[in-house]
């Protein structure tokens, strides 16, 4: 199941979730497909088609209930349970990470931070204490963890992916700019701020005469 | 120009752009589709349909010149001139981004970071000097600014992006996670580091039997 799904569509997934909990937050119950393609940049019958693809059908004039398609897109996503995800280089940004909130509300609880340098080892960001990269292994062992997060510098980020892949972990969510080859079945997703800087140039540049 | 190109393209022009990069640094001076296709999960016909798209052609068994198409990509990103960027929000995710030398390699300049803290006012990250939100519209002005980059909380969101507009901002890159309400002709692109986590979640979660 779920091979054939775009990755755009589990993308808007997410979008729509997020959507969907505000409203839940504030006591809707029933929405319709232009609501949720609002503020996405899509159209409702993407929205359709999107849920469609999951066998969520909304019914014309009835639209969908809030609170089960809320669950629905959770299972989907798999965020229901509480994935263990341990983040690999502590500096700034990992810093940013472990203190925001929003992750343990959506399924992600940041277990173990880790880093080379010994000033920040045994230091303790939010609510996460700083360990040694020799305790990487040990550490995904004990939490069963299967998501890691890597903010490192581009020149580390194969050698210590290789490492996370040995030890278990099946997905990577990268800030390093540089590609990782990883084997088949462990995912990576890339965060480049850059691209979408790059995004944003390109459609203000299009946008002049 | 440029109002039919998918967004999905112009974020794999980027790809293919870091990977170019890292080739002409390493002395290659010709690359074929597959190559670029390499890590970024996409097939050569895909590459060689997204040059296209913008008029460049490989020729089969010569492929590309690495250095032109360096050039043609940046010329469609619009990023061979420097774009004067803002920060609004100086906490840790704000500074893990001025203190990022890559910025400005990619055309992108960090003129002044925003804040309403005053322990941070008149503080320097990186080489730039937070000012307060008063300073906002004078600076924007004073260089020019199109871009910008908002990294505050997501209930100040909206009324902050209503102000980067009426001063003349065209791009937002937004990491607060609530939708933002931009009038035609300013584009904003999303970072949302939880819609990344569910989306290996998805994958590793489907992998499963």
């Amino acid at each position: 199941m779920n091979e054939n799904i775009p990755d755009s569509s589990v993308r808007r997934l997410s979008a729509y979730l997020r959507q969907l909990e505000v409203l839940a937050a504030t006591g809707v119950e029933r929405v319709y497909s232009k609501q949720l393609a609002k503020h996405l940049l899509v159209g409702d019958a993407q929205v359709r088609r999107d849920l469609a693809l999951f066998g969520q059908f909304g019914r014309p004039g009835v639209g969908y209930e809030v609170a089960d398609l809320i669950e629905v897109i959770r299972v989907i996503l798999g965020t229901r349970r509480q994935w263990k995800v341990v983040i690999v280089g502590a500096g700034q940004l990992s810093g940013a990470l472990l203190r925001y909130p929003g992750f343990g509300l959506r399924g992600f609880d940041l277990v173990a931070a880790f880093d080379v340098d010994d000033k920040k080892i045994g230091t303790q960001i939010g609510n996460t204490i700083v360990r040694p990269m020799e305790e990487l292994e040990d550490v995904i062992d004990e939490y069963s963890a299967r998501l890691a997060i890597l903010a490192v510098p581009p020149d580390v980020a194969q050698p210590i992916t290789d490492r996370l892949v040995r030890a278990g972990i099946e997905g990577i969510l990268n800030f390093a700019t540089s590609g990782l080859d990883t084997p088949g079945g462990v995912y990576v997703s890339n965060v480049d701020i850059t691209a979408h800087l790059e995004e944003l140039s390109f459609k203000v540049n299009s946008n002049r005469p």
